[in-house]
């Protein structure tokens, strides 16, 4: 149960070959009937868009789609007209095995960029992925991960006010959606609700932006981040609209699953040894909140610090400095757990047993008060390691 | 010689007890004949301002310094009022030392933030340094340095249209202007040009803006970056005024000195095992493409791909991208020395064997055109190792 969490929808891995020694690289969620349903997407912002990403961009024209196909080991991006013609082609074979028109297939990538996808592997193992889809969607979350170490998966159960109970399923890999570590974050969410595309893409981005949004592990932006979501519309329910009382319930179930998957993206980030989650607040601004999370947070120094669970708040104070956020640094408080170590601006007393119990922990969160006004946000992060550097030094 | 090159100055350095076990920790740059001279400084845009940036800036007031006194092992930042008197008290206890007024002391302070400068060791020591000023200026270069591992000293000579020959010397510490690694850039310079403090601020500023802040270790940037120029005019030559050949010459010798300064810390940056300059040219306007440049340079996953020797442009053309520059993707060239990797934003042709060697030196340029426009941009960074994990994830 997974991205197949919700009635309705089939899913299936396989090994076609694009990553060696046999390990699962292809991926397909689809309808069970193969019918086009509702579908709504948030990409990347990166102006290099990969070729699945141009291609699932058209596709999703009509707010309808089928089936998801999915392959790592292979970005597919920065390859051009060739990338796109191999994208278009992925949705093609999709569709004559599924049944479904390519217009109703999206398409996904993750791997190297660079490196044209190798079309022999992918030509002969659609069809055999085709022929293997179940109700299970393990073995597709299995097929989309590229370093990370574990598969990720979640659903949620809402009742609707007409007592219709509706599933949001969903499965992902990477490590974060505006600012994944190596290569990409992918997820793609079901559910069997009945919701047109634009409340979807209403819910879904509302959804994104509160879980994956505030997760940043290195700050970089991958050319081929996507999350998909698709809705059947098997529990026969009401329609639901964005803004309704059950616009917000089916809103919280993709925000229920989104966070889940980011929590799970985090815990298992490239060589991260601690899980960071900063909060700034008393801030001007939400806005304001945000940068000065996200600058804390992306922080390399901020980073290594946390890695020698050091609880260096001076460079915390800093990295606030330079984020943009309007404050007196006089006015500024900073606590590691419930350990306040910085008031007014200085350090402040506080019992050093307690202080290092926290930094010994797994999970940490530092909390940042401006006490400049009344917004504030979270960003979720991890520490920078020995462990990120080999992961990411040679991609050979 | 160094930041005494020019004729009429004075340096030296101590070791009082800031720092553990009789390292040098304190530095004194004078005029020899102690009298107030035009001054101008470019200060950390860091909204959390160490206290003696603060009091720098004060005494800074009237364009006029007589000396400076210089500390590492402390960044005297995030310490208040009290961080404040203490500053202040250091230029008095030079003044008093010295013979000059506290007003034409300015300060500096390099080290960890957020712990009280320790006074004791600093009222006992600013007399005795004081004592020991002489020609060289290699003592108090070593007494600035924190993590770095070398002294970095620089001197340019240069002729005026006068036939007078002017002298720049500096001295300085850390790994960037904008983006530091651990905790500080600091540096003086002296001149023995006859220039006002408002065409030496206009130079300085100019030479700090090509040379310094086009370096970036980590994107860090902290609250006590401070560059420093003094000129005594012993030289005697007409006066130098901004935008004049004369200018162009002098500006040019400071811009000489702090580009060399610059390399030396990005040589010496903490744990670096390569030395990057990445240039992006063909950019729309200069701001596009030093942002660009800029965003490739303080990616962890390049930095990271930069460790391992390994080619991967696809990571480069992936954080143009997200750098806010406009240009076609598939317009863009990539070359690492002198091999294009990437050519109309795929994959070009090239010799690997070529490719392999220019990624094993040392130093290595990477050079991005847009094809957009007319404009380009140069910053210089570093790789990302495990040593500067090390260096950086405990203070203590």
């Amino acid at each position: 149960m997974s991205v197949t969490a919700a009635d309705g929808f089939e899913a299936g891995g396989f090994a076609c070959g694009i990553k060696p020694d046999g390990v699962l690289d292809l991926a397909l969620v689809t309808t069970t009937d193969r019918r086009p349903v509702p579908a709504a997407a948030v990409f990347t912002t990166n102006l290099v868009q990969a070729a699945p990403v141009q291609v699932s961009r058209d596709h999703l024209r009509d707010g309808l789609a089928a089936a998801v196909v999915l392959n790592s080991g292979n970005a597919n991006a920065a390859t051009g007209e060739n990338g796109r013609r191999d994208a278009r082609r992925m949705c093609e074979l999709s569709a004559a095995s599924l049944g479904c028109a390519a217009a109703d297939v999206l398409v996904c990538s993750t791997g190297l960029i660079g490196v044209p996808l190798p079309m022999e592997p992918v030509e002969a193992g659609i069809p055999k992925l085709a022929a293997t889809l179940g109700p299970s969607g393990d073995v597709a979350a299995d097929a989309i991960l590229t370093t990370d170490t574990v598969r990720k998966e979640a659903h949620e159960r809402v009742e609707l006010g007409d007592g219709a109970a509706v599933t949001v399923g969903g499965m992902a890999k990477g490590a974060a959606m505006l600012a994944p570590s190596m290569a990409t974050m992918l997820a793609v969410l079901t559910t069997d609700a009945v919701v047109d595309s634009h409340a979807l893409h209403e819910m879904l981005a509302s959804a994104v932006d509160s879980s994956f949004h505030e997760l940043s592990i290195d700050g970089c932006t991958s050319t081929n981040d996507t999350v998909l979501a698709l809705a059947n519309g098997r529990a026969g329910n009401a329609p639901v609209g964005p803004g309704t009382p059950d616009g917000s319930r089916l809103e919280g179930a993709f925000r229920h699953v989104c966070l889940s998957l980011s929590v799970q993206m985090a815990t298992d980030a490239e060589g991260a040894t601690k899980l960071v989650e900063i909060t700034v607040r008393g801030a001007r601004t939400r806005d304001e909140a945000r940068r000065a999370a996200r600058t804390v947070a992306e922080s390399q120094l901020v980073q290594c610090s946390l890695n020698g669970g050091d609880p260096y708040w001076g460079r915390v104070l800093s990295e606030l400095g330079v984020s943009g956020a309007r404050f007196d640094p006089e006015q500024v408080e900073i606590a590691y757990g419930d350990v306040t170590v910085c008031r007014d601006g200085v350090q402040a007393e506080h019992d050093a047993g307690q202080l290092g119990k926290v930094m010994s922990e797994r999970s940490i969160t530092v909390t940042c008060d401006l006490n400049a006004g009344a917004e504030q946000a979270t960003l979720r992060t991890t520490d920078l390691s020995h462990a990120y550097i080999d992961e990411n030094r040679r991609t050979s």
